[in-house]
């Protein structure tokens, strides 16, 4: 499939490195493909610089998020979610319209300082505010509440664990099963929420996720609704 | 011990006869006893009336919230979360002074109706605000995002679950330990998360548990948290 991935941080390489590997056509969006290809920054995980990354990535391309867009079948946003709707924007309402939009971003607020509060929370999402922002795109929310390594193998941990998933479109549900299957998720892991209105579920699931990461010493745990 | 339970409600009752039933001196403390021992009202399970349940557990007491709570070592809070102060206010601020007060409520508001938002969230919650307004008093948030039967009985789901703690005092989260110890929570299942600015994060936690509900079917689930 055709992919475009928004957003040149841990999360977009992970995401995209997988799906290409899978055999996806994969691109990169981003908002300044001269600065992003010329940024020394290493990432939160000290490794390399996101040229040093692309150049060991020759199946993934990079271009603008409106090219990477409109040539795409179907976009993750990957990108900082207190930028997302400007991000979308700048991919373009019409780029995006009758597409898919898988939205794995948070909106976390770190203007006041550690621990981000979240902007929106409790009675709106980003999720919703990006449906709400894009009517005729196909927004499904999933794969928020993990580490991104988790994401693209949910085998990297032993036991079991879920992933959610929710949004207004049955078609487009269906689809990020097949991908999220594809990164070796099965269906019993995948919890459909129902509408986008759950993103505000997931999306509050970040508070606490943050506080065990310091708790538990690492971000490698995984949330598991057990069950009889 | 000598335990006060404020709240007259499937969690209060729950709670209450659980620790009866390990020997504690327990007390269920009320707002307005005639009225709570005269209602005909069923619980949400349509189970038997306060009257008819107090009667079946002749090993509790009722009396006032200021009663309740100026004769016990440790007091429960499983008031609803949306009149939690007020409550602590009628049991009284030297009757909680120096005491450990277990608080299980969460500020769900139903006033704009379903599903109920939270009432504080995000920069603030229910656990902190009752500590602040009871700095003399150790506050520590447990067992709010579960069940209430799950909670004094863990062995009813096979799989592993986890209860979370937080709590500014660390005696208290001691002696809370030793009450879910008895409960039948083993110490690697309980999670203390820290001071009690973590109950923002437990608290959360309930927008996707009440969704989760309605997606399962059914409220006997619990959060665990997978690691290797």
């Amino acid at each position: 499939m055709k992919i475009a991935i928004l957003g040149t941080g841990m999360v977009g390489k992970t995401i995209a490195s997988r799906l290409a590997d899978l055999g996806n056509d994969v691109t990169i969006g981003t908002r300044n493909i001269e600065k992003t290809l010329s940024t020394d920054e290493k990432d939160l995980n000290g490794k390399s610089s996101f040229k040093e990354w692309i150049d060991e990535h020759s199946n993934i391309k990079v271009d603008t998020f409106s090219n990477a867009a409109s040539n795409a079948e179907i976009i993750f946003n990957c990108t900082s979610g207190m930028i997302s709707i400007n991000a979308l924007n700048l991919a373009g309402l019409d780029n995006l319209a009758g597409k898919l939009l898988i939205d794995i971003a948070n909106p976390l607020d770190f203007s006041n300082g550690m621990p981000p509060s979240l902007n929106p929370a409790n009675t709106d999402s980003l999720g919703e505010q990006i449906q709400k922002a894009f009517p005729e795109t196909k927004v499904v929310k999933t794969l928020n509440t993990m580490n991104a390594y988790l994401m693209v193998d949910p085998s990297k941990l032993k036991g079991d664990h879920n992933v959610f998933l929710c949004g207004n479109d049955s078609e487009a549900k269906k689809t990020t099963k097949t991908i999220l299957n594809s990164f070796g998720w099965k269906d019993d892991q995948i919890i459909d929420l129902g509408d986008i209105t759950n993103a505000r579920g997931t999306e509050m699931l970040l508070p606490i996720w943050l506080r065990l990461w310091n708790a538990l010493g690492t971000p490698e745990f995984n949330f598991h609704i057990q069950k009889n």
